[in-house]
């Protein structure tokens, strides 16, 4: 197949694309949050009916969490086995007063799609399912096509890992494809060789029964938003490193290689601050932008909550203070291990006089680390060469996705990461996410590709 | 008058200072937000007409702010004149469900009036006003009775500051009366001889033009939760001290008599951690914990806010982040200079590649310190002894009355602080904010013996 064909096939189909995709995008399939429990079983329930309708046998599978949907079309034997990841949940979408439409009643406006998963990960997953419905109808090359998609991905994924090593035979396949990563830049070709895991926990101090009076106690009662604050200081050294103790124990340092391709990716700063509004200064000084997302974990605070924070003033010294903390890890850190040397640092910091508590902690998944030189990875440099007449480029991605690696093991399939996502122009989990549909395209038209060429 | 007389016209009298009492609360008359101007102001006219009722005539002083009370009974020439001054206006609510009744519904539980202002002021005020309205009905001592009662005592009394000097013949007087203060502990009789100065900011951290996807970000973007914990954390140093340059430039350093005076009046290390939950461990390690509050500077963190808090994770670095900071101040502090010293710190400590903003800033009145020799002092005190059977004792109170530094310029008039609030027992500025009837009485029983015998 080559692009005029994709294309065609892409104009024939794009109603019903569209049509799927906004279908998708209005179930509220937040995991993170209890409260959608239902409306993530109604999104898998939808999923299977569709992946059924594209002509493979699909099936819900419960797990401890969130439940999977699998499909399965066996294919000629001798003939490659490819299997597509993608998930079906969401991030929340607070804050939701600044949505200009609401986060599940998806809107095309300017040839973009916008909702809360229309890039991650419904868009990209729609293309990539879309594309080989399409190759199955129209120019099937009797290959064995399988797909998985979790509903815990935005929460670390705990259920799907569970119930995956479970699943040896269903899954097993040659090529493991995502579509959940991005370009280095808007209309770069991309594929990703490396993601970071990720782990997260919350930490509260507690102090006074109820907020206290900031003159009578001032000076006497230790203030849980003043010593919250000292205890997040001391994550970070004054070169933007993590002060964490042991936190860079085996920490694989970038290779020649990995610099040398890392820098052929373009990283335009003034690009950069244009679309997220800030200058890229923040981690360890003696590294790239680029190395130090793509090859260098991090820290961040992701949220701070303690007393009073609306109009005027109130001058209480707050019972409590809250907040929550992620890092990204690199190949060489064990997500657990990182867990417990945070915890460690924080209860060894912890103020006089207040209660220190750990909640909601967890781990989302190991670092992957993949070769640029496998038959995979070069076979989809060609194929997107073809499909945008640009020569397609490597990149570590900063994000995680919690299963990939367990599910590389598992499925004994190398993975293929190439997505059409641009973080910062589609608002990737903040309010107003949108994917264009010149990058849907994009997608549809490297899937059909890659796919009818195996 | 004496203790006996007292009681009994307080318990003659009591259903209707209760009904008072229950009617003040009902207004939900917090200053600091424009949601309640209309509540504030026709808690102002309630209170007119009920001073009128009172024998004092009364009106309503527009300010720039909320409205001024003013009520006046001249009494024979040669005879002392009384100031009364209280405030209508009360604290926010939040967090609204933490109460257990709701704010602006009061109720007796157990001996306890429960409501939002239920002590401060609305309460604490109100046997002040029956106490002289009873005395002024039942043994008339010809005194001239003016009392003054603002609605912007939370929130800074700018509005009520730019028309006092306005008003000198309207408030001259000999004596100035607050009962806004508290007892050092549950049951025993205090003089206030200083007050605190207040002053207070907000301070912003803006950065991303939304939430940025922390594996996309970290290590990348300048995260504003992070960095505002960083900033914050370099407002004091480790032992508990102010590390703001020029802070405690001409602070008076406490005298032998202040020290002796305030380690005269009880603290129980232990009864302070019953009634707060915490111990009185903050502050500079070189003072006590009453001449930290006392006599000493503090610097309170009353809020922060950044990113996501709710359920579950969300791994965001958040486009911004705020926090809301407030000062007492003490004799030698100016609370302006103070403001801009802490503005500079924070600009000079501004981290890179983000917008600091100082938002909604004020100085809300420099510290009071009285003479415990004064006349009215030791009369006072021997009111105390008669209506308490206790020795009263002198305490240096940490909060700030905006005004009362102001009140005494322009009236020329001696404060006299005697309240009978317990601040953690009545969980002033807190979620069920409540007042004894007990204390009350005791109240009541003070201002009556007190003015009766003028």
């Amino acid at each position: 197949m080559k692009r005029p064909e994709s294309d065609k096939l892409f104009e024939q189909r794009k109603a019903g694309f569209i049509e799927a995709w906004k279908e998708f995008i209005c179930f509220p399939s937040v995991s993170s949050d209890p409260a959608h429990d239902t409306d993530c079983r109604r999104c898998a329930e939808w999923l299977v009916a569709g992946i059924a309708r594209s002509g493979l046998n699909a099936r819900l599978i419960e797990t401890p969490g969130k439940p999977l949907v699998l499909g399965e079309r066996i294919g000629k034997s001798g003939r490659p086995a490819i299997l597509l990841y993608g998930h079906y949940d969401v991030q929340p979408v607070d804050p939701v007063d600044e949505w200009i439409t609401p986060p599940f009643s998806p809107e095309i406006r300017g040839g973009r799609m916008f909702g809360r998963g229309a890039q991650d990960n419904k868009g990209q997953f729609t293309y990539a399912w879309k594309a080989i419905e399409t190759v199955l109808a129209e120019c099937d090359p009797r290959i064995t096509v399988k797909v998985i998609i979790e509903g815990e991905e935005e929460s670390g994924s705990s259920g799907t890992s569970a119930v995956l090593p479970d699943l040896r035979r269903e899954l097993s396949a040659d090529i493991l494809m995502s579509c959940d990563t991005g370009t280095v830049a808007p209309g770069i070709p991309t594929i990703t060789l490396g993601l970071r895991g990720m782990a997260y926990m919350t930490v509260t101090l507690e102090g006074p029964l109820m907020d206290l009076h900031s003159g009578a106690h001032g000076g006497k009662a230790p203030n849980p938003a003043t010593e919250l604050a000292r205890l997040l200081a001391t994550l970070h050294n004054d070169e933007g490193g993590i002060a964490v103790d042991g936190f860079y124990d085996g920490v694989w340092e970038p290779t020649e290689e990995q610099r040398r391709l890392l820098a052929a990716a373009p990283f335009d700063p003034r690009e950069y601050e244009r679309a997220t509004g800030v200058a890229a200064v923040a981690g360890e000084s003696r590294f790239s932008p680029a190395e130090r997302v793509g090859l260098r974990p991090a820290l961040d605070v992701n949220g701070i909550s303690s007393g009073y924070c609306g109009h005027g003033i109130k001058t209480i010294i707050p019972k409590s203070a809250s907040s929550k903390i992620s890092v990204r890890l690199v190949p060489g850190q064990e997500p657990e291990r990182v867990l417990k040397l945070l915890e460690m640092h924080l209860v060894s910091k912890a103020p006089a006089g207040l209660k220190l508590t750990i909640g909601e902690k967890g781990a989302a998944g190991g670092a992957v680390s993949l070769d640029p030189h496998s038959r995979y990875a070069r076979q989809a440099a060609d194929v997107l060469h073809e499909i945008t007449g640009k020569q397609a480029v490597f990149s570590w991605c900063g994000a995680s996705i919690p299963v990939i690696s367990l599910l590389s093991q598992v499925s004994g399939a190398e993975p293929l990461m190439v997505g059409f996502g641009s973080d910062e122009e589609d608002r990737v989990h903040a309010p107003n996410e949108s994917f264009s549909l010149e990058q849907f395209k994009d997608g549809f038209g490297f899937v059909a590709t890659f796919v009818a060429g195996l």
